[in-house]
C-alpha cells in the first residue's frame, strides 16, 4: 500500500491532532500525491457537526491546515529529489491561514482535500487547497508553510 | 452566574463541535463580554497537540471561528438592543476566517481568545481576534460572518 506523507514523519513529529499518526485521538488524515497535486480523503465524525447535516468550520479549517502543511514537505522533497524517509527529516508548520467557506458542507460523506502549490520561495511553501464534497467545492483555502529552522527540529526529534 | 453567548442559543443550533453546549465531545467555548471586547478562556487537551509543548493550529483556528461567530451574534443582539434570549434568534455562520500564527502557542495552559468588532455591514460582521497564552499574543485572526437567512434558521429551529 502506498504510504502517506505523514506515515513519513519522524515519531516524535507524529503526535499532531490533525495529521500525526501516533495520535490516536486525532484526525490522522493522510495525504498522497496524484500528479502535481495532493489529496486527501477525510469522513468527519458524527461530532464534527455545525448545525444538523453540516459539518463545522473549524474541523474544514484544520484539514486545509495538516494537508497544507504535508503538501509543503512533500514538495520540498521532491525538489531536492529524495524519498520522504531520507535525512535530514524536513517539516513545515503553518504562518497562516486562509479559509473561505462557499457553501455548506454536507456531514456524513467523505470529503476530498485537494492541494496545489502556489509558490516556493526560500523556505516559505504556499499551497492553495479546496475541499470536494459529494462533487461540489464547498470550500477553499490558502496555506502558508514555513520550513521548520534545522535548529528547532534538531531539538524536537533528538 | 452569568450564561455565555453559546448558552442562549437554541437547542437545534447548540450541537456544533467547536461551541454547542450540548455536543459531548465537543470543546464547548464560552464566550462573554469585556467590555468592548469578547472573552473565551479554553484549556486545550493534551490531544490538541502539534509537536511536543504545543497547540495544534487547526484547534486555534476552530477557537477563532467559534469565538467570532458567537462574538457576531452578541453584537447584533446588542445592536437591536435586546437580550439574546429574545426571539427571533439571531445566530451567524462563517463565510471567511484567516488565521496569523505568531509564535508557538504553548499546551497546558488556559488559552483567552479575545474579539473586537471590526465592521458591521448589512448582515455581514466582521470580527478581529487573538489569543494569549501566558501573556503573549501567539495568534492572530479575522472571522467574516454572515447572518443565517431567516428562512433556513427557521427551517432548523423548527
Amino acid at each position: 500500500m502506498e504510504k502517506a506523507f505523514q506515515d513519513y514523519y519522524p515519531d516524535v513529529l507524529s503526535y499532531c491532532y490533525g495529521c500525526g499518526r501516533l495520535n490516536e485521538k486525532g484526525l490522522q488524515i493522510k495525504s498522497f500525491w496524484d500528479g502535481d497535486e495532493t489529496v486527501a480523503r477525510v469522513l468527519p465524525r458524527p461530532e464534527h457537526i455545525a448545525v444538523p447535516g453540516y459539518v463545522y468550520g473549524g474541523l474544514l479549517a484544520s484539514l486545509i491546515d495538516c494537508h497544507g502543511t504535508g503538501t509543503a514537505a512533500a514538495t520540498a522533497y521532491r525538489a531536492e529529489g529524495r524519498p520522504m524517509d531520507s535525512s535530514p527529516p524536513l517539516r513545515f508548520l503553518t504562518a497562516s491561514l486562509h479559509v473561505d467557506y462557499l457553501k455548506p458542507t454536507p456531514l456524513g460523506v467523505v470529503l476530498e482535500i485537494r492541494g496545489r502549490v502556489k509558490e516556493v520561495k526560500d523556505r516559505k511553501v504556499t499551497v492553495e487547497e479546496w475541499i470536494v464534497a459529494e462533487g461540489e467545492i464547498t470550500v477553499k483555502g490558502e496555506v502558508i508553510a514555513v520550513q521548520v529552522p534545522d535548529s528547532l527540529l534538531e531539538k524536537l526529534v533528538s
